[in-house]
């Protein structure tokens, strides 16, 4: 694959969202989606290479926040949900580095991080991806 | 908006889906997700103009099947869940003309059938959408 496809990836993070996992925010604390966003900007830019980090208000996940999407231009889709500012930012970011690694975003099952396996919410195909690769990696 | 743009919307079937709404489909019976996909095949295709429909082997959003995605290019992706093939199809195209008829792909929330508003799983923006979009019309 080329850099340039690795460049591409965005990472969606949802800053409305209050936590589903350990309870909401105070009202006078940043909410839930907002603290995963700062979490995961945090993290050294090297262990994050070429991908966009994208504040976004509402996922329309709101009853598994909080809530990321990983996409590029050509790739599947992928919603993260149920995550825990404190603790999910590593797990993500893993996430996306096997999206944007795999040609097609299809991350392996087996390397994926153990809590997004269990809390992947929905994936959608890129527009005119052809059936048979649908088909090669599921789910 | 151009008719051309029109032209591009596309609705993602999982037609792997079992059913959550109703129980499960025998095993000797077509999975409740290839039901709704016939179901929308069956609806007279000028109810439904200008949409592709596509039959997608898992949206991985199989705790709250049936489920479909409509998408286009440019546009914010959005994702339904928890739909009946004996009852819904027609919600799902409703949803699907009020995101093409939409610049953005951001159906109005009044407008949206009652059990899609309910129903929705998550949407993704379009890539590079500007951030004063995404907030114009929440969620």
């Amino acid at each position: 694959m080329s850099v340039s496809a690795k460049s591409e990836t965005t990472l969606f993070v949802c800053i409305t969202c209050r936590a589903e996992v350990g309870g909401n925010a105070p009202d006078d604390q940043p909410r839930a989606g907002a603290r995963l966003y700062a979490a995961i900007e945090a993290v050294p830019s090297e262990l994050r290479p070429a991908l966009t980090v994208v504040p976004v208000e509402c996922l329309s996940n709101c009853n598994r926040a909080c809530t990321v999407a990983v996409t590029a231009p050509g790739k599947w889709t992928y919603v993260l949900g149920a995550l825990d500012p404190e603790v999910h930012a590593h797990d993500v970011l893993a996430f996306a580095r096997l999206h944007q690694q795999h040609e097609a975003g299809l991350p392996p099952w087996r390397e994926r991080p153990e809590y997004i396996r269990k809390n992947t919410v929905a994936r959608v195909p890129a527009l005119a991806v052809p059936r048979t690769e649908q088909e090669a990696s599921l789910p």
